[in-house]
């Protein structure tokens, strides 16, 4: 920070080749390539594309397994029985909460995310472990990525004694928002649910980041009741909505829930589910909703998908939205990129489908990936193994390479 | 052929080690590792997972664009933007049509599939020359896979002139099946376009592969049409309907419609597309329906998708279909190796939910590939690109990773 970076001869979203100057963390000037400049460090970027760092809104780094042996499903169907695997066999991983965080972080980074959001799951059986685990993992890394952390209440408020205290004591200890989780389908209660859920944002002066996978008229009835709350407690900006099926459903109440979402500033976060799951990516753009992706959880005791490629996941993304143009397929990784940081900076725009290039004015936060590809499409569908990954202005990883199940001491350079 | 291949300490779908002894290209038997076998050559299969070899039996070879640049989408959207937009641009690609075919059969056979059924495009414009192309193509790798040839009218049967004799010179010139293409939407006659098909059918004594792209009642008609005529000509088991989307309506008259499917020994395949194209599988695998999956088109003048993978395609399968259990996950993967190859062979079984570990019964073709994961769900989500393929009781491929734009003399091992 406070240094200087000049990145030469890379192509913004595909465009011609251009040096980009960072300082103190921002770009300062983007400039014809060849165009002397003075900087403190050069990177070269030989003709690679630049695009903004990719950013995982919607991550649950304390249940990842990613690096561990393959282990067979062992949860019964449906969310109950999940819920349940995971309290039967998360104390027995190979590897520690907080290993297992840093683990995944190192390889998200290392594949250009440099902004995450992540849950950890706080309930009756779990105490704050798991929030412990990826706060120090946090910690860890906590100079090649940003990362916040919801306290999030996997198994419900209401329906297991003291969840609303280890909440409170979640944000005390460093959580950054408050969770929630389907109001109506688990605690069966949503007013009390979300009463309890903003009473903490109150409480800590919190955003919210509520998980809402519940469908049709059941969602857009929970989304409306979340809608109201932002609106009274005037905590426009500062609410996310992750999952959100309901607006998936072609519902005639979609568009009306998607205007309020504007109004509110409440922001989504997207796992980019297929089978009903693929938001309306381009109408939310159109009404300015903040929308970003994430990569869930990691081929853990839920799901055994997941590969800790944020980049991948922008493939799955263009995928389940049957983009096939190079503008559509571009906007899914806009998403995945600069949409996600725009829900976790809310001083950053929304995306815009008319100024599709974000990332390159002055002023913007000197957060890149560089990726060796003809254009954006071609990124998404090649999703190439090297990649240079740039964090506040310095570089962080080098075709960083993270194999097997070695966490990584210190990222890229010396000194970086 | 004729030779004996020993494959020692293989797992078969991911159980415990065997040996498998191959003769004639066929298994000869399977039995416990390290039992005594002469054998001509032995493959040392060092505890990896041996699998039926993948089968693509939905493969657009004339089209593929693997290994040139990528190339930005210029069709407009819609089914006919892209029609002309590939028929604006084909004869101008880097490499002709034989040598993008080669190219595409030698990816696909590398990853291990080695059993294919490629459409060949007929129409006024291209006349045969794609499916010269085609030809050339499985006539350089024919010691490496097996590859099926259906002639198939893009642009309909009806809408331009001399089609029919197109057809009728494709089928004389080495097609193996006759093809159609949306017989209400395109052509807006569907008896005319069916009599067309079903009569090259009969003059030329082969099978049919129509592609059915029409969704919801109006697919189900058209399916109802293909049943009466397959019923009417005796032509049961020699008939597939590619991509059937009407099946994944969820509407009435699907369950009637798999009863004909499963009766008539009409079976189906599938290019594992996202947003309301997943066929309910484990339904047309309890009622005996043959289904098999393919990569379509490979990044080509419809679709900028595509890796020249099967594998990645048994991912892309299960995930569209919401699989995460391992069974689940593993009938994605029979489906994608054993339930293609009974498509294209129907003396083979159709895949049996009671039995989901076919291809290793004696007599049962040996056609396999090998691959390092503890299971056969780890395959599916991991990928790993290091594979060993066997096709008629011979290897032809061993960790061989076809990159750029090489197109491979031959395949494998010095005399294989």
């Amino acid at each position: 920070m406070g240094d200087s970076l000049l990145i030469t001869e890379v192509r913004p979203w595909g465009g011609d080749p251009v040096d980009v100057l960072v300082e103190d963390g921002a770009v300062a000037a983007v400039a014809a390539t060849g165009a002397s400049t003075t900087a403190a460090e050069r990177v070269d970027g030989a003709g690679r594309l630049i695009l903004p760092a990719l950013s995982d809104v919607h991550l649950h780094l304390d249940s990842s397994r990613l690096g561990l042996p393959f282990r067979a499903q062992t949860g019964e169907p449906g969310r109950w029985g999940r819920i349940m695997n995971d309290r039967e066999h998360w104390r027995g991983a190979e590897r520690s909460v907080t290993e297992r965080a840093s683990f995944t972080l190192a390889v998200a980074v290392a594949n250009g995310a440099t902004r995450i959001r992540s849950h950890a799951q706080v309930d009756a059986d779990t105490g704050l472990a798991k929030l412990e685990g990826e706060l120090a993992a946090r910690e860890r890394y906590a100079d090649v990525c940003d990362v916040e952390i919801v306290a999030f209440p996997q198994v419900g408020i209401l329906l297991e004694p003291g969840v609303v205290d280890l909440m409170d004591a979640a944000l005390a200890a460093g959580a950054d928002l408050v969770g929630g989780m389907d109001p109506c389908e688990l605690d069966r209660d949503p007013v009390r649910h979300l009463d309890a859920v903003f009473g903490l944002a109150e409480k800590h002066q919190a955003g919210v980041d509520i998980h809402l996978h519940e469908a049709g008229e059941l969602g857009l009835f929970t989304l409306s009741l979340i809608v109201e709350r932002v609106r009274a407690l005037g905590m426009a900006g500062q609410a996310t909505v992750s999952h959100a099926r309901c607006l998936a459903s072609g519902l005639p109440g979609v568009p009306g829930a998607i205007e309020r979402l504007a109004e509110y500033d409440i922001a989504l976060t997207h796992a980019a589910g297929a089978q009903g799951w693929a938001l309306p990516l381009l109408d939310l753009a159109a009404a300015g909703v903040r929308v970003g992706v994430g990569m869930d959880g990691q081929r853990d005791y839920w799901s055994p998908y997941g590969n800790g490629d944020m980049l991948d996941r922008a493939w799955q993304l263009a995928f389940v939205n049957g983009f096939g143009s190079d503008q559509h397929v571009e906007h899914a990784l806009a998403v995945a990129t600069w949409g996600g940081a725009s829900v976790l900076d809310r001083s950053l725009r929304p995306l815009d489908l008319s100024d599709t290039h974000p990332g390159f004015a002055v002023g913007d936060p000197a957060e890149f990936f560089l990726v060796d590809a003809v254009s954006p499409a071609a990124a998404v569908m090649d999703r190439p193994a090297a990649r240079t990954v740039i964090h506040r202005g310095a570089v962080v990883s080098v075709d960083t390479a993270i194999e097997g199940f070695e966490i990584p001491g210190r990222f890229g350079r010396e000194g970086s």
